[in-house]
């Protein structure tokens, strides 16, 4: 028997402070950057990029990170878990993921240890993102950091497949689907990237088999999981083995599968100025739809309308009136 | 007999990060701000007002840095003289105007005198935006700063008005002022402020009268300046007192007058998102094509169309190509 939730939404992620730039096309091949993935880079390696990289926005990111700020702004009950350090971006993530509403329990990590991760971000004049990422104090994140009480009272605990790769991380991440499944609780992942499932594909083929209750990923993410070309398979492949899976297929939308049901999903149109977080506000704003009690076509609807917002402007965290624009 | 310039502006100003936050205009009223002014705070206030506002978005700012990026980003050869620390928001200041082209030669004063300035700013719905500055390192800056080989090779110095909030500032301003002139270059100040020139009245008169050969002010700074409620009685004083002055009215564009002659220009119509920075554009606008030998009129047209990307988006920095818009 469960608990009366405390949160619908328990997010876990590497938290990270975005720092964007816009650069041509030209950049990202003067510097053997592959447009539109994510890079893990050294301490070092962020320096050097950092000084050639153009006029820079800080913003708080991370992938998990963005989607609990976007569920809130959706009115879900939402926490966060995540490791910054006690530094200058460390105090501005922590400010600005408790001022968007969600609890942040996580202890910093002294300074001196590792500094809060940040991610280079170069928007290209189409509005693609190339990420380069130094993991910083994020790869201290640990099982001891896994707020059980947080973890057993959330509908559904979300982690972020980036965290498969600071290995501490991966050991926690397993250990929090445990946690939650004992409380009766549900289980979500976003394979965050295709680069990232390359790196570390057993590890989460066996995650979204034995796992995961619900998984978000999108159409190269989900190609890269099960080593195929057709997404026909793919798709089958899912289907047999998660209970519910949001596929997103970018301006074409969106498809839920879940037992023998299919719901496509528009993508909601809108002027595409960045689309740093899109994948992330899909995925807060199914789950806030969906741990809301909602059906699954409205929950994929919510997903749509919050993406759009994200990816019209620079930044992905949510700047219009989300809850207005999803009962519009 | 002048030397070859090597700069077209050199811009000095309070070197300040800027921490950007939707905030209704009710929030304004519970803190007490004066909407659409720049209240200057302590370390205390400061981390105070960070703790209520909502999640922000960091970017360099300062009003002279503003339009150092602004003229650099239309082909202007542009210098900045301003203090940082020596900590993270330096760091990201140094960064963000060297990649914007600007020479940036001041030293960072030790992070443990004082840390680096910075502005938090309230966006309200209408895209005012409200000004909460704490000055850190900048109050450090002094005559002891001044390049004196990059003022002497400016064709242009510009001086922020804030620059009179400093006290040590004060004293560097009118050193830079009789550099500038011993090379026969001009001088030109913005007045930043109406709340600054009531501050400081005294002082600005003085400037204006005596050092000042191009002028920057609003309405009500204009007002605030003579103190008068008459814009006509104004405006005859400051055509009598400076060479040139470029007097912006928002919306009705703005008026430039010099001796005899005066040119009415025309704003260019835009979605205003946020205001922050529309007079630091327009005077990057202006000087860039002044100092590039263009007519007066035509300067005043750059200026209105800086001023227009500038608060058609979030950030007092461009994101659109302005070489492109100038000439288009």
């Amino acid at each position: 028997m469960t608990s009366t939730p405390t949160l619908d939404i328990l997010g876990i992620g590497n938290a990270i402070v975005d720092v964007l730039a816009r650069a041509e096309d030209s950049f990202l091949a003067a510097h053997a950057m592959a447009k539109g993935g994510m890079a893990l880079i050294g301490a070092e390696q962020a320096e050097a990029i950092y000084q050639v990289m153009g006029p820079g926005v800080e913003s708080s990111g991370g992938s998990a990170g963005n989607t609990c700020a976007v569920a809130a702004a959706l009115g879900a009950r939402v926490g966060f878990l995540g490791k910054v350090a006690d530094d200058g971006l460390g105090q501005v993530f922590a400010h600005d993921i408790r001022a968007a509403g969600v609890a942040f329990p996580t202890p910093p990590l002294p300074a001196a240890t590792a500094p809060t991760a940040r991610c280079l971000i170069l928007v290209s004049p189409d509005g693609q993102r190339t990420m380069n990422t130094f993991l910083g104090a994020c790869v201290h994140f640990s099982e001891a950091d896994l707020d059980a009480a947080a973890i057993a009272g959330a509908k559904v605990t979300y982690m972020e497949g980036y965290l498969f790769d600071p290995p501490a991380a991966v050991s926690a991440f397993y250990a929090a689907a445990r946690m939650a499944h004992a409380a009766g609780r549900q289980v979500a992942i976003s394979l965050s990237d295709a680069f990232c499932v390359h790196r570390h594909r057993d590890a989460f083929r066996r995650f979204v088999r034995d796992e995961a209750d619900i998984l978000f990923a999108n159409e190269s993410e989900l190609l890269a999981l099960y080593e195929t070309d057709d997404w026909a398979a793919a798709e089958a492949l899912v289907r047999a083995e998660v209970k519910l899976a949001c596929l997103t297929r970018s301006a074409q939308g969106s498809v839920i599968v879940s037992g023998a049901e299919t719901h496509q999903v528009a993508a909601v149109p809108t002027q595409v100025v960045d689309t740093t977080g899109a994948g992330d506000a899909y995925a807060a704003g199914f789950l806030a739809a969906y741990t809301k009690g909602l059906g699954l076509a409205e929950a994929g609807r919510w997903g749509s309308v919050a993406a759009a917002e994200v990816i019209s402007h620079f930044g992905a965290r949510p700047q219009a009136d989300l809850k207005a624009l999803v009962a519009g």
